[in-house]
Parts: C-alpha cells; structure tokens; sequence
C-alpha cells in the first residue's frame, strides 16, 4: 500500500498497466484506464457531484489529462452501467475524441444516446449483453450480468496477455432480483478457476456489515402505505431507478391509481425503460400531469425526482408551497423511496419538514423500510472474493474509509496482504508477470464544470467563493493623480455580504483617508503600493472592530 | 393545529401563556417563555448553530424582541440541561438584564458559570435539585431527575392558577443509567394524578421506532475496540457527554492507559465534573498532553474533541496531519463514539477518511454501536404520555417532521387531536380555563452572532453571501468627469471567485467601453445611472459568454 509521487516508468512489455482518473478515495467520477501493448480501455466516464468546499460548481469531471496525448490510442470506452457517476462524463471524452466506440449494455446505452443527444453528439455505440466476448484492440472483454439499482449492469472481464481482470462495475448480490437477472456468481467462479490475476472490486459499502435487504421487500412497504392512503400520493425516486418505479407501479395497479412522473429526467428515463422493455406498464396506467391534476386525489399517483432535496426539483418546489400545479395538502401522503446520499440530508430534511408543515404524511428511509441499497456490503463481498479467488486485488469505488474496508475483508479471504493495492485516483498500477504493484503516479485534480465552460474555475476560484462565502467583502476604490499620489475624490467604500447595518464601514472612511494623506505626502503614486495601503487598513480595523475576515478589494484608479 | 399571523390579544385574567422564542420548529437555540399574572418565567436559553444556508454565521440566537420591553417581569431563567442549545445565550440575555435568577442543577450551573466568565459576567445563580420545589414570582416550580446524554438534567413542573404544566427538558428513559440516576417517571404519574393541564415534550426522536439502548452498553464495545489496539488510542465524543467519557477511562484503567484530554473544551468540562464528583477519576490516571507524548503509545489514551469534524478541532488538524503534538500513524485506533449530526455529514466523513488514509482503524457509529442518543424514541414517548395523561401537549424541541411524528403518538395515546397544538416559534399558546390553544403570533426572526457583533448580519447579507459564495464577483470600476460624463481613465475589471483563467474578463472590456462612450454621449452624468449601465452591460455578457452568474459591483468615482 505504498504511494509513489513519481511519474512511473514505461510499461515493461508484456505488462498492463492501470490508472483510476477519478472514483478511487471519492465516490463518483469513475473512469480507470487500462493500458496493454501501446493501446487503452476506458471502463466507465462518471462526473462527481461537489461538495460544500465546491460551491457553485455544476459537475467534477475525471481529470483526462494524463490521456490528452494519447487519445488516439483508445480502442473503447466500456460503460459498466447507466448512472452518473459511470457515464456522466462521456459527452465531455467524446469531445476531445468523437469516434471511440462506446461499449455498453442495451439500457445503458440508451441512457448514454439521450445524454449525447442533448450534447448534439452521435457517437458509435456497440451494444453487448452479458454471456458475449468481444475484443477491442488486445483488450479481449467478457460481460457478465450484475445485479445493481439500475437494470443491465455488467461487470466486465479484461483478457490481455498480461493475465485476467475482473471490473466489477457497481454491483450487489440481491438474491431475489426483480428482474430475476442475479448477478453472475457461476461465472466469476468459472473465471476463478482460470485465474483472476487482479480484481478491481466495488467498496460502497464495505463497512456496512452483512447482506442487503431484496429489492423486492420494498413493494409490500410501499403497499401498506399506499392503501391507507386516501388523498394523493408522491412517490420521489431516483430517476434511473426502474425495479423501485416498477413496484411503485404495481401497487398504484393494485389501488387503482393512474400514475404521473413529474419532473424532466423521470419522464424521460421511464419513456425509455418501458419503451425497451425493462419497465412493464399496463396500458392506460399513464396520465400526463394536466390530466392528473383533473382527477380525483385518490385516483392518481404521481412519481417524482427530488429525493435528494434538489431546491430546484419539483418535490421542493412542493415543498415550498412554489409548485405550479401540485399543492401539498393536509392529510396528502409523500413517500421518499431513496438513499439519502451524505451531503445531502439538510437539503433532503428542509423538504420532509416543508412537507410536514404542509400537512402531508412523509414516510422516508429514516422511518420505514422503503429504500435498499445497490451496493454490496461486507457479507457480499465476502462470497465475491471466495468466488473469484484473485491474485492482486485492487478496491475501487469509494473514499479511504470503504477502500481500507474493502481490503481488509480481501485479506480475510485469504489474499495476500501485499497483494491488496490501494491506488488512490492517479496512483498507476502495474500488473506484471501475475503481481500487481504501485509503479508510480500521474497528476489527477479536480476538473470543474461552470455553466458553459470546463476547468477555468479551479481551486483559485473556489478558495476566494470560499472566503466570499463566509465572510463577503469590502470594496474600496480611490482615483489618484499619478503625478502626485493625491485622491482626486473621496474614496467609496461599500461592503456586499458583510452587514446589513448601512452605517457598518462608516468608521473606516476616516481611516482610509488619513492613509491616502500618508500616501500622498510620502509621494506614493504606484497604484498597486497605495492599494495594498489601504487593504492594510480596512483589514486591520475591521478583524478589530467586527472580529471578521472578509475579502478586503482596493481599486486605485490612476487618473 | 391553525396558525394564526396575528398579535395574540391580552392574555385573559387566570390564564398562562407560553411562547417559544427558539426551539419549534428547529432543533436548537431552546427558549421558551410563560406568562402569567403579569409576570414572566424563562425555560432555557440555547443556541443553534448555523447551517448552509447561514454562512460565516458563528451562531443563532433565539429573538429576545417579544420580551425586550419586558424584561423586568422575568422572574428567573430555569436551565433545564447544560448542553449548548439550552444555555449557550444565556450571557446575551443577561447582557440585557444582569440581575435575573438563573436556575438549575449543580452541574448545569457548574457549566453556565464557566461559559459567563468568559463573558465577564457574575450572574445570581439558584441552584436547585430534583424533588424540590420552590417559587419564582406567581410560578411554582417542581424538579424532577431526567436521564439525557449529560448529567444532572431536570424537567420542571410549573404550577399557576391557571394550571399545572410539565416541561420535559431534553429527555430519555435509559432504565440502566450508569449513574443510577433514573428520569423520575413516578413523579410524572404522580404529576399525572393531580392533573396535567399541558406538557411539552421533547420531539427530537418522535419518528424513531423503539427505545434507547442503555448508555451502558457502549463500555463493551470500547472495551472490545481498545482491548485489541497495540499503538494509540484516540477517543472523541461530546465534551459534555460525562457518563460517555467515564466509560473511556473505565476501559483505559482495565488497560493501564493513562489518559490526556485535548481540546478546550474537554479539559473545561471534564476539570469541572471531576470537580463536582460526576466523573469517577482513579488517581494518577490523568497526565497531560506533553507528558503523554513522552510515553510508550500503548500506555496512553486520548479523549479529544471534534466528533463532528469541526474544522478546528484537534482530530480535524490530526486528519490532515496539522495537530502540533499527535501525528497518526498506521496502526492507531481512533473512536468516533459520537453522533452523526445531519449537516455534519461531510465534515465528519472527511475526518474519517483522512484518519483511514494516515493507517488509522476508524471505529464509528457507522460501524460500531459506539453512540447512543440522548433523546426518547417513539416507544419512550408512549410511556411518558402514558403516565402524565396530560389534557393537552404542545411538542417542542425539534423539526417539523419531529413534531408531528410527536403529535401522533400523543394523539395515540388518547389525548384529544384538538388539545395537541403544534406551536412552532413565535406561535402564541394560551392555557385558559384547562384548554390550550393558538391565540396569536409575535414575530421571531433569526438572530446572527458574526464575530463581535450580533443582529448586524441578516437576511440580506446572508443572501449575498450566499450569492458570492456560488458564483464570485465581477467589479468595475470607473472614474468619469461629473461635468461631462466622460471616463478619465480605461475601466478597471476584475474577478474574484469568477475565474482562474486570468484573461476571463478579457471580451467584456470593449463592450464596457463601448457603453461608457455611449453614456457619454448621452449627456449622462449621474453615477448611479452610469453604474447601472455598466451592470446591465456585464451581467448580459457574463450570462451569455458563460451562464453563471457572479454578483456585478460598478464602482463609479466622480472626478
């Protein structure tokens, strides 16, 4: 479990190489590259959503450069899956190289074509399905079904001369899966009994003990809420999830409800499920929301995205009592059938408490059971690694705490110690002659998407929103004769976040001007010397008289 | 449950009213007056602290305006616990009327004297014991032993002419408490025998099904944690969590640790309740912080604070390798035996994955039953409503999920739907001729503390904050000729928070110049005109060049 800070040799040949370019110590952003004899595969291209110390930042994307150079030698982009945090950053690697075959499973791609289509993109996809072997370049893929929150997982198996990989992608052992598709644990003994040479394996939940809950016990949850129900009722969900939407459906059926998705990327991913099949919809179920609103409280449902609080979702904006057409009413029943992501709970708690304000009855994980995970948790990965058997594991997915987790339950299983690698994203990872082992390092940072542009906001920036944040500013602009340092005019001095008082810098202005006196006489008549002058002394009066620290701004204009 | 927007009218003859100026409707900054006969009675006088959307905020307040005319009626202050969120604004309320009664137990009082002294003040402290009672102006007061996640806390029962009331304070229903102190729940039937007319009751664990494991229950699994570390041993919990830390030194003594407290905090209180007898400290089992750095690292044990990955803590500054004293090392342990308090999620997590990339074994609550909560789950509530039988409730002490998770159960046990009143700040409550219902509404905003100064920070600097802190800012300043609206000098443009590539503002500086010119000649001479020309002109351009948007400061200096 070294880490190197060096850039790592070449290859040897015959070896392969691995780098995560996000998704190792975070959860998100996945992308690992692999490398064999001159040529790449990408398996997975996720974005990360930010954090407090992020603000204002849409989407971190994985850092491509250590691949700008090399961009031609990609043979595939191999999508495990449809989320976010797995495909989210594709439009953005397509951009910088657009023909690279795309390599997914039928949902998945899917998913990929609507988020390209809004990028104005038409990339080449290649559709696979687990069973099916396939090879690009010298990398020869083998998919195998996995059991995830979202249909048509694979995980996916990397043959080069170098040995065998296994991917695991996002994966759980529900034993009972909706779609009855379990994840391929025969398989992956068959590939044990060949020999896995390195194992990358998902940590989510590698702290959290024993085995999770079926999908399928939320349905009877859903249901005894749902038939008590005797006004509207939400049901907010992640839009990508169609086992949990599914059972939502079932149970609408059941109580004669029609159903309405509300919310812009429900109705889209929901069109596409039912259209491909992965979502069973008797016919008639749907209503659109303006025939929905016309219909008895008890006759409808409605289904939702805004489970995790999004302010701008259209559950908050019920929440808020802002929704155009749906407003909460006492005795209306609101079932947030969702994780509830770290991070998050503020935003997700403001909406429950304005629903209960409302009146409404808000049933969410903290007080029933109607969400499980899709990861797997200790107990599982347990029978993943006495499946597999490998030889080097290395744990991906996840911060320190789930990857140290996760290797300590694979040297439980009787791997060896110094055959667990943990790689951090931008750690390189060699597999040479059946070890697996840290060869050095490539810089990986944060790439930052605002608005229209990506990677000009950086930590920069971030650190001065940071201070902005806390503490505003105080802007002071002087005009002075460049021939004698003399301010042609009072100086103006105002403050944006700092007070609500308008008297709160009067004290200051006297201050000002008796240093641009000092200034003047000692024949100053640089700009930049008089600015820091006078930062100097808003500064220091101000962390005196307010024991604050915002962002002090002089402007000295030469005139 | 109505609400009313309206001043309450004048309290009838006979009757009691209750106002909570902080506390309803949020968890945090507990405040709650009664009235009656003229006179008022205060139940605790906390803090909350601020959240997301409260940035740079030290603390909050409760709003003292509904009582500042008033303040001479105030019989005393009646401190239920000496957690922050019942005593933090005691000074701030003293600042205002040094002479009121503050009233409590040894250890609350212990407590708040501390805190006063920091703020120079000497307050009239009345210490009172369960069992006892004693009369503050027209309010008869009761005490009564209540079990929490801090020693000695009381709930208080109010008796007037209008009526008896029972407050529950923080409460739990622990039937193993290590100090033996059980909540006095034969009191509260004895309460219930002579009638309760309104209590209120701690809402802060309504929708948790069940009951509390035993404080007790923790020292096991210290014990099993610490038995097997070789290296050092790190334990953060709540500085006032007494009975929490006498578990970890029970369990240092079994294994002949010395222990070092670190943080301000710990040492403050864990020095005052040895003092006072409520932690059991075996002699010669302290030694300081320089002296444990100089023993062998199995033969010391610290208890820190900053389990809520408070940046400033001694773990945080130990998590990123900052803290003078203690490096982390592979191999150390460190127990996070603490709550997870919704918010701090990321703070936390981050400090946990810091620790777990240093080598440390992280033991917390997500994988450790190392933490209990102070509060009464569903199941607890039941009893205690089951031995008040009160005529009416009013929950207190939580969100508004709490409170109608609260209402519920008290309606379960058979009191009347129309005689529970969810009554959140500023709700005005009367209890007249033994109903209780809403009669009005006093305003009770948010009060900032923001280094020196309190209430200068509002809404309005706060949105701004909020503004700068997502997006930065873009200033221009100009100097223009106030005769002829001409600029003397080219537009100074800069960013901050905008930007870390230093030509971002580059395309803007033509259009700025372009309006100016065109302004002039307009004839407009007037600054704020000019400035606003120049606003519309940047936001445009910003907005389309980039889709963010940065606050836009113009800066017009007449020369």
């Amino acid at each position: 479990m070294t880490q190197s800070t060096e850039l790592p040799p070449a290859l040897p040949e015959g070896g392969l190489r691995v780098v995560a370019l996000g998704g190792i110590g975070e959860v998100g952003r996945n992308m690992t590259v692999f490398e064999h004899a001159g040529r790449l595969l990408v398996v997975d291209c996720g974005v990360l959503f930010p954090e407090d110390d992020q603000p204002g930042v849409d989407l971190i994307l994985p850092d491509f450069r250590a691949i700008e150079d090399r961009l031609d030698d990609i043979d595939a982009i191999v999508l495990t899956h449809g989320h976010e945090d797995h495909i989210g950053a594709v439009p953005f690697l397509l951009k910088l190289r657009p023909d690279v075959p795309v390599v997914g499973s039928r949902f998945t791609l899917a998913l990929l074509a609507a988020k390209c289509k809004e990028h104005r993109q038409n990339p080449r996809l290649v559709e696979v399905r687990e069973g099916q072997r396939q090879p690009f370049g010298p990398f020869e893929l083998e998919f195998f079904a996995v059991n995830h929150s979202i249909p048509d997982a694979l995980a996916v198996a990397i043959r080069t001369p170098a040995g065998l990989v296994l991917h695991t992608g996002d994966i759980k052992l529900d034993q009972l899966p909706l779609d009855g598709r379990l994840t391929d644990l025969a398989g992956f003994s068959r590939l044990g009994d060949e020999g896995v040479d390195l194992f990358l394996v998902d940590s989510t939940n590698a702290e959290v003990p024993g085995f999770v809950v079926p999908e399928r016990e939320i349905g009877p949850v859903l249901e005894n809420v749902i038939r008590k129900a005797d006004q509207r009722v939400i049901v907010a969900c992640f839009a990508s999830h169609v086992h949990r939407v599914q059972q939502v459906l079932d149970v609408a059926v059941q109580y004669q409800r029609k159903v309405a998705f509300v919310g812009r990327s429900m109705v889209r991913n929901m069109g596409i499920a039912s259209e491909l099949g992965f979502l069973n919809v008797p016919d008639g179920l749907f209503v659109d929301l303006d025939e929905a609103m016309r219909m008895q409280e008890d006759e409808v449902l409605f289904v939702s995205t805004g489970s995790q609080g999004e302010p701008l979702s259209a559950l908050s904006r019920m929440a808020r009592g802002e929704h155009r057409q749906i407003s909460i009413r006492e005795g209306d029943t609101v079932i947030l059938a969702s994780s509830l992501i770290p991070g998050n709970e503020n935003a997700v708690f403001n909406v429950v408490n304005g629903l209960a304000k409302l009146g409404a009855t808000v049933v969410h994980q903290g007080n029933a059971k109607v969400h499980v995970s899709g990861h797997s948790p200790a107990g599982e990965l347990l029978f993943l690694y006495n499946a597999v058997r490998p030889s080097n594991v290395m744990p991906v997915h996840g911060e320190w705490r789930h990857l140290r987790a996760n290797a300590a339950l694979a040297v439980a299983t009787g791997v060896a110690e110094d055959h667990v690698v943990i790689a951090e994203d931008g750690v390189v990872v060699d597999l040479v002659d059946g070890k697996a082992a840290v060869s050095g390092r490539v810089v990986v940072g944060h790439v930052y998407v605002d608005g229209l542009s990506v990677g000009d906001v950086g930590e920069s920036t971030l650190s001065d929103r940071l201070v902005l944040g806390e503490g505003g500013f105080i802007s002071i602009s002087v005009a002075i004769d460049t021939a004698t340092g003399r301010a042609v005019a009072p100086p103006t001095i105002s403050g944006r976040g700092f007070s609500d008082d308008p008297k709160a810098l009067e004290g200051v202005v006297p201050l000002v001007e008796m240093e641009l006196a000092r200034t003047e006489a000692e024949g100053i008549t640089d700009t930049h010397r008089v600015a820091q002058a006078v930062r100097r002394v808003v500064g220091r009066w101000v962390a005196e008289t307010y024991r604050r620290r915002p962002m002090i701004v002089p402007t000295v204009i030469p005139v």
